[in-house]
């Protein structure tokens, strides 16, 4: 059994708790939020740990995340070891790991995936950093992960940044595979020809080709709305779309499906659409095509 | 000077008229609205056509088109022509074309691009049918293409059928072009550093790659509504640009940006997207994230 | 335990006699090749069948499932019930059912996923037809099926056709799928900073939010042929992907992954793109950018 | 008459001195290829220059033009300004701007648009800055840009930055516009109906709603190569278009057809593609369907 001390107790934070406290761990919790809190302060936390120390932070990318390990490089000593398990951006880690190493504390960056679910199911875990360091993590990555062969719920995907990397993409492929079975959804709605879209999309769940994890949310989502109405479709994002095709970008890699997908989300939130008042307008200056006046 | 029979003199084929008399041929319209047409009835109108008839439709594709012809087909007699100027299917034209034959009519499909503006600039004509037949309306073709240089306003693009799926390909081409112009001015809007949009797109009329036809009339749109916010971005499609994605299918031809623009008008029409609604669906399942309920 | 004349024993076919034999079932087959069909024509496979009869025709959708269909219309006898469980188009099955009606035989279309894992796992079902014609098949849809609750893998969609139009979206969804995974892991190739694509890969089977069972075949793949460099990234398509498309542009339904996956099957077939000679040449023209001479 | 510095006499600067020449404008032009340059270095470019001085600087992007503006920053003066007409990212902009305001010279940003063909008929041009630096730059300007209206050829898009950020949109604009052209030629060609495409493409240049600068470039092309098949389908990139999606992300604006015309760019370099790969064997996989082997 080991110690570990773990910032950021929100959906995800909380939950990790839970599951390794289960598994027989000790956490010690930091959270701004007294109800959850284990400790008062990130000093605190770390005058609780037995040195060599084990830090997981599990904050908002970006800023957030930045500043916590900013101040952890001024709190931990040599041979401790921090973990950055949020959604950071990959080119992040280096920074971190520098900043951490001038100090003589060791960093892994680790994709975590699994939402609301993983507290019972485990978390899929994507790591990036040295062999020792991911050794001396290996007890918490074995209780995070899901039972069952741990080469199939957990990588060493490679050196430092490699683990949100691979989250990245797997987040990227995520959306894409989102907006397949959504355009499949619509596409049934609209035939009139299939009379029970919910049971269709039910029995996909064994024996076909398009069987999956996301497929089984989907029926969940029907059971409770057949039609989902009552739901807006609005759908935010939350960063790894956009870094991934930004490195599909920076690589030359075509990326039909991932950015069609996205787009598909930023045209969502859209009220209007410029783009399309243009078309719009065109079609009206060459055709005298009827157009629609805003507010008709 | 020819003689010309005009079916339907709706916004193309009322300017038609005027072009074709402004440049000294003998046209008899016929339309069913009273206040425009020459004649009471087709029979009349071919009742008043010295043989060899040329007789030219212009009215909405599909049914009506199908309809004046199968009237034409009992009332022209051999030697006659019919000419479809309108925006038929290619697939319409072999039907047509063996109808008319059957009574020793000819038969041409010509697509007509220009829009309103082709009573003054005249219109780009792509025609298809045996030579004969073409030799016959070219004076016709003449009248109606913009002056200079013949092959520059006017082909012969095969056989029937040719000149409508030249049509249907010049439209998905459209298509494409109006939103590329329309992201870029989306972009251009969203940007907080370009300070004056439609200066800037007025500044591309003279000297750029991407001068066109297209983008002055954007530039006239900009004119009398520069943030195009009198406007809804709601764009119907008129069946060209599906038959273009339908005809790359049939082909095997990549077409990532004719569909691209084609979706984009689909959605544009759009209150509530199905496929976004199981994103936003999907996403609440999975990671708790929070969704906007209808009417929120 | 019921008795059900096969006809067409290719991949799918055999398997699927396997299995219902396993079930305890008597299948009688037929196919034309002699090594592997249990009568010696369609007469015989109906003259070994006692009325009212129970006939599963699964033959390559078009021409060959249509013939096939005639030939029964022949054959059958009132009462008896016919079954295209290929992948036929789902504008055939009113034409079918038409026909078979004429001769009080009653039709059922049935969408089978699973591919060559289907005899072990058993086959996802999507039926379209008649509760009663349903109500008769069930001991068969029973035995193809996987274990589990009956509605997971099988479902009655709505009445003819609609069996086949589910399929036919279930493929379209999966032409996504596999183009948002095969995406992901070009990119995560293209990165020189995931050491090891396999392992990622193989990670993500437990746990994570894009777990599947394509995914679980992606990674027997990748544990045959690492890199997978062993293939041509060549890949055909059979039509379901195509009328899924048609399907969305008749219903005015935004398709953007479904159609960038088809055209990227498209494009991998290509030696040469006459597009991208266009594009190129257009950059020589205003540009004067180098080009690639052909045989260079 | 105005006298000008001008870095860089490649394709565009070159023909950028003759045009202002002929303007009568004296330029002094440097370049490291001694056989077009006026001067033998920066230094005796700025001595051969009156103050306040213009220097108008058309290097390729990024470090080689970081790095003439961080010498020029060594060496201009108090009141003089330079230009930066290449085609930088429009970040870089703020950059040189500031470093060279710290040595109170002045700086526009300045896309220029028309390629090969700007020398004869004037290049489109959109500079950003403030509006007494592009006052002083504004004879240059003129002499630049194309006949006719000058706010037909040339913007003040805003500050600076906002004339590169113009020039980025553009080109975004241009591969979409280039990739639908492209996609309806592909077309033309794959129909068996269309007999003769460069007759039917030559037809569209006068009176079609797609007329356009680059169609009457296609139709030189196809002029010169009637199917283009001198050419390998091979279409390099050069920045602006990946600028233009990056942007695109970054403001949240759904940009399909851009980033299809920047993919199907990158596809077209390809020689395998590791994403059909993984499609293939994901086929092979489930369905056994054939492969093509590496080699075949």
């Amino acid at each position: 059994m080991v110690q570990l001390g773990l910032v950021g107790l929100g959906k995800m934070g909380f939950n990790m708790r839970e599951r390794l406290r289960a598994a027989g761990h000790e956490v010690v919790g930091y959270d701004r939020n007294p109800e959850v809190t284990d400790t008062g302060s990130l000093e605190e936390l770390v005058s609780a740990l037995d040195a060599p120390r084990i830090v997981w932070v599990m904050v908002p990318s970006g800023e957030p995340t930045r500043q916590i390990v900013a101040e952890f490089s001024n709190l931990l000593s040599e041979g401790d070891l921090l973990i950055d398990g949020g959604n950071s951006r990959f080119t992040d880690d280096k920074i971190n790991a520098e900043l951490l190493a001038s100090k003589g504390v060791g960093y892994l960056d680790v994709g975590v995936s699994g939402g609301v679910w993983g507290k019972d199911n485990g978390y899929g875990l994507m790591a990036g950093g040295s062999d020792a360091d991911i050794a001396k993590a290996m007890p918490i990555f074995d209780a995070l992960r899901p039972e069952g062969p741990r080469e199939e719920g957990f990588s060493h995907a490679g050196p430092v940044g490699a683990g949100h990397y691979a989250k990245m993409v797997h987040n990227g492929i995520e959306y894409g595979l989102m907006q397949a079975y959504a355009e499949g959804f619509e596409l049934l709605e609209a035939s009139d020809i299939v009379a029970n879209v919910p049971e269709v999309i039910k029995g996909w769940q064994r024996g076909t080709v398009v069987r999956s994890w996301l497929l089984e949310l989907l029926v969940h989502a029907l059971d409770e709305d057949p039609e989902l109405d009552d739901l807006e479709g609005y759908v935010e994002d939350s960063g790894e779309g956009r870094w991934t095709l930004e490195e599909a970008i920076n690589n030359a890699v075509p990326a039909p499906v991932i950015s069609a997908a996205l787009f598909a989300r930023f045209a969502s939130r859209q009220q209007q659409s410029s783009a399309m008042r243009a078309v719009a307008a065109l079609r009206h200056q060459f055709g005298g095509h009827a157009v629609k006046k805003a507010g008709e």
